[in-house]
């Protein structure tokens, strides 16, 4: 079994899957540095990702394969794939042309939590699309 | 039981903790925008967060509760939370003033894939501090 320091020191990607055989990965937009969205990898959507160039992903919800704009055309063109200290946690960054949120926001994080209120949320974006008429097509 | 219209488009701050009863959270330099680190919080850590306006998480490997910096000293500052549309993810925007891993790196995202090989990371950032030091203390 790999030590802590090879794993945290050293150059061999050894991704740390879940019991699920899954790896939380942070799209991240590579000019504006925004967080577009956080989804999960098995290792076929890994590998994917990484011989194709784009961002492919697990559906949890839908049990499947989900290559990130098939449906919306809003794909991520992965320029760069990094690994934390205990490579169980994956950040992309992308380039991206469109909203990246199903929602209709450039953003999956579109809301705060209001100050002074751990309990109520305020919209911090606009719409960047129409979602209506992308799913539409 | 909530519909995804209430969660998605709603001002109700309705976090989502997964079967083991934590949340992903994100800590993201509100200066640079860099991604610090992912750790997870539970009900009581979230609250605590809130309310002190440090973050706090519950460490998954010691199974308790973890103020950041209780042994660096590297606390991180909580400007913001944001959260995604189906209010399963935060992100945490923090104001740090040292490094954030405990590997001595500002951010725990110190190593990429290398290009047109999967299996190989390199360094790409430098140490911000030395670890030996701070958690002799």
């Amino acid at each position: 079994m790999a030590t802590d320091k090879i794993i945290e020191e050293g150059t061999d990607f050894m991704p740390k899957f879940d019991g699920d055989g899954l790896i939380t990965a942070i799209a991240q937009d590579v000019k504006t540095g925004q967080i577009l969205m956080v989804a999960y990898m098995n290792q076929q959507t890994l590998d994917l990702t990484i011989r194709t160039g784009y961002a492919v992903y697990f559906s949890r919800s839908r049990g499947k394969l989900w290559k990130k704009g098939e449906q919306s055309g809003h794909f991520q063109k992965v320029e760069q794939i990094l690994t934390d200290c205990d490579q169980d946690c994956l950040i992309l960054k992308v380039s991206v042309e469109a909203g990246q949120c199903h929602t209709g926001y450039q953003s999956c994080f579109y809301r705060a939590l209001k100050k002074n209120n751990g309990k109520k949320l305020e919209f911090i974006a606009e719409k960047a699309y129409d979602p209506q008429k992308t799913y539409k097509k």
